[in-house]
């Protein structure tokens, strides 16, 4: 017994001994001199490209997923098959205008990069139809030919309101131009403030008798970029078409729309709802060796937009956790909690993977004690929004995490997949991974969120402090 | 006088209310919202481009900056002028490889992006020569026609001297390839480890008969930009001419060369030194309330090299210092001392604006209580290096700085263009700014230094962070 005693407290001596400042150094060395989340972020944008639920890229990114994860020898690999709903884009796709006091060509970016105004600094010209950037919202019905209307512009829900009930919107193609409030210092914040124009805006617009909307792009830069992102109707309202258009476009069309009472836009879209179409959860493991059933499950969603090639959003919190779960097995770390990377799908537009996830963990009864997600880019980390029952165990470490830039602890810690694990496990700590916010939004949903816009060492860093984090969790829990 | 003393302590608490949280918020919503920076540094780079000293896009920056700041209506703007050195480029610049065993057509750069070793897969062809990524370092020589050499690779300072004093150098082009440390968290760190390559590695090389050098370009990323800078003869050692080549292209020479003993490469340049010319500092000053006469200086270097349009490397770091005079102004703060933003002119290869600045400050017994130097890029803020005398005035604000995301404080502040001060005014406290450093060398001196590298948040965040830090000084400071 004193025999048996003395090997626990050794035991319990090692592990702490784990986690110690010479620990942090070898996760972030082996994360910076050896990692590998780069590499394979740069196959999947490259090989495989964006990953829309149901598309044929997103069974493509699967297939890759699987046999990538399966390389690196996890204890196992495998997938969660799961129905998805699919939303296609078609190729039809446009929005022109038309207006008797303004012409504007579009001309590159480098331009309105620095100033946004010379969009609207050009000389007048005879008044032409011109093609410009904007994409349909994802789930918008299409048009069904041509739909030309003219349009008004509204900057609030209060001014939508006061103009629809004065009628000033029937038969009109609705500008939702409320901008991102740039003084928030987290852009995160800035979106929370707007999202609902995109979300729920056609069928508010709809109610008063609006035939289609332009949404302003969910953006903080000006510049000739649409961000496309979910759309959803109330069933109540008439259906009605959604575009995204570029925040300068935006502000041109609001400039125009005051100028010119007879201002119309045309938008053709053929995009439209499919049957849901089969897709997957990936998974890879490696066991735990004192509690191998309890679960510590980290990770991001595999779907992204159709724009660009969801390199950001969210294939880096993807290869964060693949990195993590990488890096803590070369390292020769042995956790006591089975740890679970997982790369949902269908986040972007139904939650079906996370709510699959949650409903096969409750009905095997799995034990979560644990899960965090990464969704907000590949930049430079900063520190983690974590449940405040947890939050006095992580404070412990904000000194050791505080020497990687990485200390920046705040009370919260939900996220869009994670959630529903909470169902079946109401005690499941929930910690969401934060890292710089500034230049989300420039490539957030858009077809600038491409590998080339990911730097190595950002995602690196990333995937080392995931990494920490799951040790913390791993050594506080039981 | 009892009267005079309540007007003093009024006057003090005044001045103590001005910098709390709310202060915080103004200044950070005027950067935010109202930011002048980025499109003031999308003028600089777009109208005038890079910045050699003595070039005449140096001289244009020089007037547009004075015609500029003039017109914010700061107390006063002035030049001081001052003789550069004049380094000059020629288009004749290039380096082409011949080998037996490699034949590697350079393709674009997204390949290598993310896997740079595809570089070295590529199949073997039948020889033929290459033009490849390199431009000559700043400084060096010409080579007077074509200078074809055998390529010898070395790794570290310990190489070089074995395999020179075993005449292995002898007659030949040497490959400085000594890559960044990964591991160090700051890219800065380890550019340190590395830069002493650049500077006097041709010297080094040349003391054991060597005709040519390439240095393995100063960055983390493996890619196919050369980033150039300054070298420095050692008037000791014969001069060889020097250029910088990309890092793929170092990692595929230094291959060959192990695996091809007849490898050999021909450097062309027809880079000059030219005369000394005429050149200026540019300064923009806010007069102080209570003491006009001492000086708190903050800036950046106003020249660049010639790869890119010196964006980050300094337009960044003199659009900082102009941001924080600006809205330290626009939000009505009264400072005590004399708020002076200098823009110093030759920073990358002569320090002669710094030297002449100091010198001026000197004959002119001007006070100096503190300065502070922007020259790690426009990237999010995270703290300042602070002289450590002062550094526990600056912790009274460390729960405010850390709000705003920018409380890491370190000990040193020294900088190029603000140690010179000292000379004069020993006990000028100093503090260099410091953003987030992860990309810096992605940019640094190479073609990639452009206005599209930087975010206007991220500047603008710098800008208030600058601010902040003045009045701390300007607060703090007697």
């Amino acid at each position: 017994m004193r025999f048996l005693l003395a090997f626990f407290l050794l035991a319990a001596n090692s592990v702490q001994a784990q986690v110690d400042s010479a620990f942090y150094r070898k996760v972030f060395n082996e994360a910076l001199g050896n990692g590998q989340a780069y590499a394979r972020l740069g196959e999947l944008c490259k090989t495989v490209g964006s990953r829309l639920s149901g598309s044929p890229q997103a069974e493509k990114a699967v297939v890759w997923g699987k046999q990538m994860l399966s390389s690196y020898g996890f204890d196992s690999v495998y997938l969660q098959a799961v129905m998805v709903p699919r939303w296609e884009r078609s190729k039809t796709e446009s929005l022109t205008f038309s207006s008797a006091v303004f012409n504007v060509a579009i001309k590159g970016e480098k331009l309105q990069d620095y100033n946004c105004e010379a969009f609207e600094e050009l000389p007048l010209k005879p008044a032409k139809k011109h093609k410009i950037p904007a994409v349909a919202l994802g789930g918008s019905i299409g048009t069904n030919g041509k739909l030309t209307a003219g349009l008004v512009s509204v900057h609030s829900d209060a001014q939508l309101d006061s103009m629809g009930r004065a009628s000033a919107l029937k038969g009109k193609i609705v500008l939702l131009n409320r901008p991102f409030p740039e003084s928030y210092l987290n852009t995160f914040k800035a979106y929370g403030a707007c999202v609902v124009q995109r979300v729920n805006g056609a069928s508010k617009a709809a109610a008063y008798g609006a035939v289609g909307v332009l949404v302003r792009s969910m953006s903080n830069r000006c510049d000739l970029h649409a961000h496309t992102g979910v759309m959803i109707y109330d069933e109540k309202q008439q259906k009605i078409p959604a575009m995204a258009v570029a925040t300068a476009v935006a502000n041109l069309l609001d400039k125009l729309s005051h100028q010119d009472p007879n201002l119309s836009v045309s938008m053709e879209l053929g995009c439209q709802t499919l049957p849901d179409a089969p897709s997957a959860n990936v998974v890879a493991e490696t066991r735990g060796s004192k509690y191998p059933g309890s679960i510590i499950a980290f990770g991001g969603h595999f779907d992204s937009w159709d724009q660009g090639e969801g390199a950001h959003d969210d294939g880096a919190g993807c290869m964060h956790a693949f990195e993590a779960l990488r890096l803590l097995k070369a390292i020769g770390y042995q956790p006591r909690h089975t740890l679970r990377c997982v790369w949902w799908m269908n986040e972007e537009n139904g939650l079906r993977g996370a709510n699959e996830y949650a409903s096969i963990a409750a009905k095997s009864n799995e034990k979560h004690i644990a899960a965090l997600e990464s969704d907000r880019g590949g930049f430079t980390p900063r520190g983690f929004g974590v449940d405040s029952v947890f939050l006095p165990k992580v404070m412990k470490y904000k000194s050791l995490l505080d020497a990687y830039g990485i200390g920046e602890i705040e009370k919260g810690g939900g996220g869009a997949d994670i959630g529903p694990i909470r169902k079946s496990n109401p005690n499941a700590v929930l910690v969401g991974f934060i890292p710089d916010s500034q230049r989300y939004f420039d490539v957030h949903h858009s077809e600038t969120d491409v590998f080339e816009s990911v730097n190595k060492r950002e995602l690196h860093l990333g995937a080392a402090a995931v990494a920490v984090m799951i040790v913390i969790l791993d050594q506080e829990l039981d």
